[in-house]
């Protein structure tokens, strides 16, 4: 039995709310920072809907953004492996041809002895940082293959190769950590050998062009991939679908899923005005709010938590727009005192007119334990938001 | 691992109690019918066993009757695919041969403009239709098949094509509502376009014969399907098998699974009795409870609430006859707020002397979530009973 073909042609209007890195875990000193927030409007929608927590990769797994987010689509994470090149790429809108390599860049400062010193180049400023890229561009040859370079945002850049016999299967240059040296190419397979070669060289050129200019001294290359295909929501699910994304890993991963980008909006209330204005166009509408994870990330108890509550403040536009199912999760957990995405399970409710209610009367990782949804895979809440919607027929006689 | 390899011989007692279509969801005005109806019984169950929530065909999946079923029986509903012509043909015993095409019949009324009036013909009393039933059978005559008709109750009748080269891959004719006509016979393969033309010539000629009736003017077919095999209880499970329902889909898809079809008994003090009666003959008896998803279709909470009580009302009976286990609950949810199927998750238990104990002290959606069963799918409710009733030996050294 295939989930297609039990899908009717009725509209619906199904609405996913990513806090990305959503989930936490307590511990002697701490609540997580859901429980710590003050989300009232969530708390509402905890006690009309109902709750559970969901894995997007498995038992124990930390899932990146990619993988969750594919999950959080519906899709089998573990089938569909996306580079963060790949997403990169599409974030950016950088037209990838069948054969090309991806990868997403960190412009970085090294130490005197070559050791990383700041991965991030001090979260240089766009204007910088697109100055060094054009100056990539311009700069950078090697032999075996065509090199270039898209500015994403601050220290963020996607690099793409193309030439001939190619393979993305190559071990990250970033070592994500300080103090020790970009590490060298190394393929993960022995027929990427030739393309480690050619990074090498494409890694030196990096560093030779950037040693003449300001504000970073290399480009820690990660998530190196290859085009794919992946079938889209419209064939996957029969939805009209939209996101309202404003970072462009997001905005390409959905764009991989035959999701529309619609024009960048500006924060929380213009990505809420953006699905109010497209109300009547599309079926489904997801919205991502990337500052969670970024607090999670840094470490920053308070800036998560604040970043939760003001995600909580537009829940009632939202709800005013009478969806028929609203789901509010994360693509995976962000815990500020690991300073890292994590395994643990990610707090997710479900609210509409035919979802139901269970006995949870607020949204936190420990109130979802007595949940309706309960433990499942994050790939199954899409089956469920649309029987929800109206958009699933019955299984045989 | 293969459960088969665990299998003793020892004798046991297995009760399944289904309340069909029992599962409900509770929203701003209702609790679900089983959480309002008063279960002192069910609830004594529920805290002296363990409960949980089941699924039967997957997350977000509406399940009909026969998948529903079959999981409760253990076998994978997406392996085991079951169309309502030959769970009819099984119920009224009827003989079905390989090679011939069965399918489940609505006897309906169509208006002056061939629209559907009534898809039941007004609930027609079974004289009537077993009166149109045997004109059907004396009056329908086609090239490329022989056509035979069963009636089965009311308004539902059973019709197989046997003949050279047909094909069940056919879509319904009945379009599952009024004000539209009939469907024209469709293939779903090419290979079916023979059946098809012959379909064409079977409809036409039923609604001839019907003409010159009173009482319904078509007959609107679906669930077209062709004999199957399944492995039987005996085989499987080594248990002696029988079952008490009334309803003829019940006790088909029950014979399908090799089980013995008790005589039909007079309600659920009757089914209560044959049990009885036969408690040294069998180690698994099934006893279905057809009025919750009746009453669930047609949107009637009282009834619905009344027939969860009625059962209630046996539980006494069935628990001085000292089973091993006893398991309680449904094949897929039927709430009265959609008057259909759903998708929403199962309350079940399980009670006997080596079940275990959990936290809950009444038997309700809500209730389960703090169930040691917790929540899975509804076919890995079949090996619990077994082992909770001796029949399995330890897997491994």
């Amino acid at each position: 039995m295939r989930l297609t073909s039990l899908l009717n042609d009725a509209t619906c209007h199904i609405l996913l709310v990513v806090l990305d890195g959503l989930g936490g875990f307590a511990d002697a000193e701490f609540d997580t920072e859901l429980e710590q927030a003050d989300t009232p409007n969530l708390d509402q929608l905890a006690a009309e809907g109902v709750v559970g927590l969901t894995q997007p990769a498995g038992a124990g797994i930390t899932a990146g953004s990619g993988p969750g987010h594919l999950a959080l689509f519906g899709y089998d994470p573990t089938e569909y492996e996306l580079g963060r090149g790949v997403l990169s790429a599409t974030g950016v809108e950088f037209d990838l041809q069948p054969g090309d390599i991806a990868a997403r860049g960190n412009l970085c400062t090294l130490d005197d002895d070559g050791n990383v010193a700041d991965r991030r180049a001090g979260r240089i400023a766009d204007d910088r940082a697109q100055a060094l890229t054009d100056a990539l561009n311009e700069g950078v040859k090697v032999d075996g293959a065509e090199v270039m370079f898209r500015h994403i945002s601050s220290h963020r850049v996607l690099a793409v190769l193309r030439g001939e016999g190619l393979d993305h299967r190559i071990a990250d240059l970033d070592p994500q950590k300080t103090g020790v040296p970009p590490k060298d190419p190394q393929p993960l397979d022995p027929e990427a050998e030739h393309t480690a070669s050619v990074l090498r060289d494409v890694d030196a050129a990096i560093r030779d062009v950037l040693a003449d200019q300001d504000g970073a001294d290399a480009l820690l290359l990660r998530g190196f991939d290859t085009h794919h295909d992946l079938p889209s929501f419209a064939d996957r699910y029969k939805l009209r679908a939209a996101t309202v994304a404003i970072y462009p890993m997001y905005r390409g991963v959905a764009k991989l899923c035959g999701m529309d980008t619609l024009p960048r909006p500006d924060g929380l209330s213009g990505q809420v005005a953006a699905i109010s204005d497209h109300w009547d166009d599309y079926d489904f509408f997801f919205l991502h709010h990337k500052k969670p994870d970024e607090a999670g990330h840094d470490g920053k108890r308070d800036e998560k938590v604040a970043a939760i509550e003001a995600l909580d403040a537009v829940i009632p536009d939202l709800v005013a727009l009478q969806p028929d199912v609203i789901a509010v999760t994360g693509d995976h957990s962000s815990p500020t005192q690991l300073s890292a995405h994590s395994w643990h399970p990610v707090p997710t409710l479900l609210w509409g007119p035919h979802v139901g209610r269970d006995d949870a009367t607020s949204f936190g990782e420990r109130a979802c334990t007595v949940g309706l949804l309960g433990q499942r895979p994050t790939q199954e809440l899409m089956p469920i938001m649309l029987a929800s919607a109206g958009k699933l027929e019955k299984y045989g006689a």
